[in-house]
């Protein structure tokens, strides 16, 4: 424990810095965000299912080690003692706390319990690029409802969400698998048992990873482990399942790879030819173009003939491609197409927790990686059937399924999509002080805009240079600037009365003229769309010029 | 450090139980914070500031120590080590976080820089009731701003969001007082310097408790200390400030109270009848009915004469009445009478970071506490200028000012207000599952309505009772429920085509005659509110229920 002593801390000036893997969001990103959850919200209340909140910490025990990846005892989760040396953990994700409060306050919730949550969770992970220790879940969840309708209403409910955040049909899909179908395989090949309950995980694990490490790194992770980076054997070394060669295979044909050569060598029970005769070159993608029902009958079909080749169907497999099918049904009669809920046998999700039904909502248009090439933009969030969850507080098991959308991905894809039609946004119109004793009279013309829903504020730093107000107002993207000096302030009328006048300078109109201006001086000399008025119209001339450059302004208070 | 072994942790179920001090919240909560956040939002972007979030963790010595009440150093905050044994914790205000961010980006940012702030923040600390370790506050600060028209801007713009959220003129109070004035005084009974900074932070914390322990807890703690239970010298001990009896008088003097007989005894420089010659019977309250520039001048007057007796008036202390007299020309100016933002001089705030105008939003109507006695409903939110916190990480200094609203406290308050008009909160509208086998039909059924923006839901729980359907109905508040059995669904028109129809049962209209009706039998053969449609009317009669009853439903999806 190298803690710094007290007398050290003063000593030192401390660094203006924030912790890797944490992040500042400014306006933008907020505004964005915000919009996007008011959207999910709206879905998931029209779903019927209600608002929850849970705190950010909780005992250590009670949420429980559900992490994928996790080896060590502590890792993942950031952990403290209270002043009751009591342990408590920051959450790390909405799953885990939802099951405590279903079980910590059961009698009294309707059952079953619809709820949606969102919230930051924390992992105590190394960071790296998009890859933070503090991040945002938006999850709906449905306890206490054993019938997989549960599972295909949140597929619908995740499809129906990503199509009102404005993704295109045929930009996403969420795929569906079955735990109970994976360890039906698992089973095949002779992994059943609590006894292989590790081995199991690390099988999935790897599966999991698919995506990340492709079909050599998934069949490295089966074998022996596998190097992180495996051309030149160095950095971390993740050991592997050490299944035996036909146990790789199955498992790489299960997921309609060709296994590699040395895997092949010992293990194949059919060639390639025989393969495609039974099911064509790409028999997923064959199968994903098919209508639903019919599609969770082939692959039933096709799973059957694949363990006739590495085992017997156990039952759990049959469980797991009924529900599957019932899944199928649903969602074909409610008219989701496979274009938007397919079911896909390579869906693992790394969390412990689940028990059936697992999905996965996929976004599927290309971006470019940071090398410049391009990739699909992938998983946006996830979920399954957690029947056990609740079951570790209680006697009895309360079934349970949830859908988590990793929000801070999502809105980046949705910042990505509507790149296009981002708009500057305007700060407030800023009123200069030219007399610093006449404070009290511009903050009563601020106080006029603002009564009338326009956003605008009085300069509030140094007002000796002038030059730096108007700096801030341009940082601030103001759309205009008022200015009242002693002259403006003094003006009569005609016949002597007093009449102050303000000078208003409009800066969007002021930004295009500057274009065609080169020279400071000419500038100053021809001032650009600055304009005179009197004191007393100063909201009406505001808002029109607001209103010519359609900047929004709001509703008065009150 | 008793920590558990993993063995143990396996072995034992954990209790589904939240740690002290943390709240579950459910949708009626959490639906009217976000509303009043809402409102708060539009108020402070009105008046030019712009959205920030900072992360929930930072390095524990970016965020400094200046909790009140902390004296052993690790009190107040939850810190704990990341995998790179770096010191973080949890932050335990808005305002530190944001000396870092500023410090951290300053050359990037707008100067003077205006942001507002929603967020929770953690206090490890023993909670009580209304006591929590981890509570919502909502910041505003403008940083690079000197002049105390930044400090007046905050208090006017606490007033309007209060009067915006509906607390009515007359229910609350922006109280200002200046810490330079209390240093001033603090100077004139001796305590100035670098080597009575402790002992001056002892005196403004025992200053703050002036509301919690009374004048003579105040006495005890700028004496020897006090006792938790003064009558029998039982509980926690708190250490006081030990100042002479003549320093005690002069504070308790400054702070209108008439010191005990045990301290004038030695130190009473004038009789109370010279006191109230001099200032009147209540002082303050005087000075609390005149407008607000005359106020700051008579504070002077009334300050120096105290100082006459004391000590002479150091120059912290005019220049303490002097912003003060400037904030109360710029709210005088724009008619922010004392009703509404006033001088205060017993307002301390605890926070150790503060060094000009201080202020205090309190609630004045009231309520009543635990023991059923009327109280002062109170605080709710505060701040004040921290010219140091920034430059903390710099080498010049870096004006601030901000406020912080305490939106739990804001939120009971407001929810205490509106108890008269708080309406139900409606559920989904329910459709019962008569048929196992027909879920996905019922789905339909369900989408329909849905698709129209009519918040809907089929029953996920196990629907072999259909009493329990109900009850599930009633406990989510459903205005209505949807039921097709077998003869519906194979209902036919006159001419035998298929017309499959729907019954629809009225909750709501259902609950007002089941206050007629006693017997459950009597009951059933009734069917109070229960009507028979087509299926294909099923969009239309459901709204009709929701309309006669006033159930707002959406807009619909897409």
């Amino acid at each position: 424990m190298a803690k710094d002593k007290p007398s050290k801390l003063k000593a030192r000036k401390p660094q203006a810095q924030l912790p890797r893997g944490f992040a500042d969001r400014g306006p933008a990103e907020l505004a964005g965000t915000r919009a996007m959850l008011e959207t999910i919200r709206k879905v998931y209340e029209l779903y019927g299912f209600e608002a929850l909140e849970t705190p950010f910490i909780e005992y250590t025990d009670a949420l429980g080690k559900f992490l994928p990846d996790q080896d060590r005892p502590n890792e993942g989760v950031f952990s403290f003692q209270d002043d009751d040396e009591q342990w408590l953990s920051l959450r790390y994700d909405l799953t885990a706390p939802l099951a405590r409060h279903v079980a910590e306050n059961f009698d009294k919730l309707p059952k079953p319990f619809r709820s949606y949550r969102a919230g930051w969770v924390f992992r105590n992970e190394k960071p790296g690029p998009g890859r933070f220790r503090q991040f945002m879940q938006f999850d709906a969840d449905t306890v206490g409802a054993p019938s997989v309708a549960a599972d295909a209403e949140i597929c619908m409910m995740a499809a129906d969400t990503l199509e009102e955040l404005g993704i295109q049909r045929g930009d996403y899909v969420i795929k569906v698998n079955n735990r109970k179908v994976l360890d039906g395989v698992l089973e095949a090949i002779g992994l059943g048992g609590e006894e292989n309950a590790g081995r199991r995980l690390t099988v999935l694990r790897a599966i999991d990873k698919f995506d990340k490490v492709g079909p050599s790194g998934v069949e490295d992770l089966l074998g022996a482990g596998r190097w992180e980076n495996p051309a030149t054997e160095s950095g971390d070394f993740t050991k592997g399942a050490n299944l035996s060669n036909w146990q790789v295979d199955g498992i790489m044909r299960f997921l309609n790879v060709e296994p590699s050569a040395g895997i092949r060598a010992d293990s194949r029970r059919f060639s390639k030819a025989e393969f495609e005769e039974k099911w064509g070159s790409d028999p997923v993608e064959w199968f994903r173009h098919r209508d639903q029902p019919a599609l969770a009958t082939e692959l039933h079909n096709f799973f059957n003939d694949w363990l006739g080749i590495f085992g017997a169907a156990p039952p759990i497999f049959d469980d797991g491609i009924a529900e599957l099918r019932e899944i199928a049904k649903i969602v074909g009669v409610l008219d989701y197409g496979a274009d938007r809920i397919r079911i896909d046998p390579s869906v693992v999700r790394g969390l412990e927790y689940y028990t059936g039904p697992v999905f996965e909502a996929e976004l599927t248009f290309e971006v470019k990686d940071e090398k410049g090439r391009p990739v699909r933009f992938g998983s946006v969030g996830g979920g399954g059937r957690y029947d056990g969850l609740v079951g570790r507080f209680r006697s009895e098991p309360v079934p349970a399924t949830g859908f988590s959308i990793g929000v801070s991905r999502l809105a980046s894809a949705l910042s990505y999509l509507n790149k296009a039609e981002a708009k500057p946004d305007f700060g407030p119109v800023v009123v200069v002080v030219m007399d610093r004793d006449q404070s009290a009279h511009y903050m009563g013309l601020v106080a006029k805009l603002r009564k009338e829903g326009i956003r605008a504020e009085m300069y509030l730093g140094n007002p000796k240079n002038l030059g730096n107000q108007f700096k801030y107002a341009d940082r601030r993207n103001s759309p205009c600037v008022v200015i009242q000096g002693s002259d403006e302030r003094a003006a009569t009328d005609e016949v002597g009365n007093p009449r102050p006048m303000v000078q208003i300078k409009d800066l969007i109109e002021g930004a295009k003229a500057a274009a065609a201006i080169a020279d400071n001086a000419e500038w100053r000399e021809s001032r650009p769309a600055q304009f005179a008025c009197a004191e007393a119209e100063l909201v009406a001339k505001v808002r029109e010029v607001l209103d010519h450059h359609g900047v929004p302004h709001g509703e008065a208070l009150g």
